[in-house]
């Protein structure tokens, strides 16, 4: 490997890693573990207010890659997708009060009962070109993230890095429109690493946890990176020969296991685990 | 819709779908519904004995699509890549007993505690090539099968239709080898039309179930078509589109639902469905 370990001042760990912790518990354990950079997770920020939130990362000296999550543009029901923008307008304002760089977003998924895939695709895309302008004005962007392919039933709707190359190409935005790559998500795609080439300008945020080889949830069983079957580093190699340097973000759902542990356990790992799996 | 409802002569009901029952129940069941054809599952086939096995399936007027599933041939020792190949070497002979068409192929995964998925990936691609003569002596074809991603950690180091027409591409045996399609492992993929085109002239075998809304499972939480999210009547259109006229081939894995019920009723309710949902 020709990548650098992963410094402390490189690293992030998202808040929905802690999520046993209330928003303050969660961002003082960031601190008192050296770690200075996180992305909020919106529910937490909602519990204390944007105000008050603002205040602990002011305090405590974090900043604030993104906040999580926004999108949810894919329903084929007009009122449902007018509200999600109105939701989408207040969360970008939100994250334009944290000095969150962007809102990590996600299409939204098929509605139970739904099969057609292609329109509720169209539905998002549509959706964020809405977005774009008050994004640009408040001076946040907009991180489209591709999920797993098991939530596409319920979270996203794209499910790699090409859809998401193909999506930011029609809006046309790049001033505003980036991506979320997330190794969760994507580490089993061969095409992987030409995609991200590909990507590689457009690239905002990274995010890595594992898979494990016994995978118990669709959703909430996220592995610690290096007890799994992703390459991390790897990925990081491809995405820094296209030019990203920005920090690697660790977010785990994991409602079995890290979000059980203490917490200031969790933020200690996961520092050790810098130099070894990032 | 331009495509033609399914009928009986062009359904198959895997026999893996009645786990609950042994071979001989589980044919039988078909056969009492005026269902012809089914895949055989090979953990059935060997509790019985394949000629106990083959006789069952001649008295019962059934043709056998394949043989499920060979394959597994991903692993980075070289001593389980040949018992591996000693054992599919025994399932074409299986399978040539029972008058299969196919033997539905899987890679196998990446192994707990590895991360070098092109590695698996290649030493899957060998031991086809290597399985190729045996097979093509046989009278046997391999259908290979891309899995679900979310499986890619411990059945399938191929994840699209993309990728498994690469690796076609590079086995060059087009007499031997071929495709297999299940929609449950597909659905998501927003270029499977594309690649189901490119694809055409090498696909032995469609499977279908449906992917529920609420999965509570990686592997064994299938749904019935017609309960979930994936419209398998355009991804049939889509296939016959490419001159496709096979059966559809019901294959569902359900160990908290469809594993527990009555198979008389599954199999009534699969018929049902096939002038509906197929």
């Amino acid at each position: 490997m020709t990548v650098q370990p992963i410094t402390l001042d490189r690293l992030c760990i998202h808040q929905v890693t802690l999520m046993q912790c209330d928003f303050r518990q969660s961002m003082e354990s960031l601190a008192r573990h050296g770690v200075t950079k996180t992305a909020i997770w919106r529910d937490k920020l909602d519990d204390i207010g944007t105000q008050e939130g603002a205040r602990i990362l002011c305090d405590l000296g974090l900043d604030v890659m993104s906040l999580c999550a926004g999108g949810h543009l894919s329903s084929s029901d007009p009122n449902v997708r007018r509200k999600a923008l109105d939701d989408n307008r207040r969360w970008i304002d939100q994250a334009a009060a944290i000095n969150a760089g962007s809102i990590v977003t996600i299409t939204g998924g098929l509605e139970d009962g739904h099969t057609d895939l292609r329109a509720a695709r169209d539905h998002a895309c549509q959706g964020l070109a809405e977005l774009v302008p008050h994004a640009r004005a408040a001076g946040v962007r907009l991180a489209l993230e591709p999920l797993h392919p098991m939530v596409c039933g319920f979270r996203s709707v794209i499910s790699t890095v090409r859809e998401a190359n193909e999506m930011l190409g029609e809006l046309n935005s790049p001033d505003v429109m980036g991506l979320a790559i997330d190794s969760y998500a994507l580490w089993w795609d061969h095409n992987l690493q030409a995609d991200l080439a590909e990507a590689a300008p457009h690239i905002l945020n990274f995010h890595v946890s594992d898979w494990l080889a016994e995978t118990r949830d669709v959703r909430l069983d996220r592995g610690m990176p290096g007890d799994g079957q992703i390459d991390n580093r790897r990925i990081r190699e491809w995405l820094e020969a296209g030019g990203f340097n920005g920090p690697v973000e660790v977010e785990i759902f994991s409602n079995q296991d890290w979000w059980k542990r203490d917490p200031d356990d969790v933020v200690r790992i996961i520092v050790e685990r810098a130099g070894t799996a990032l």
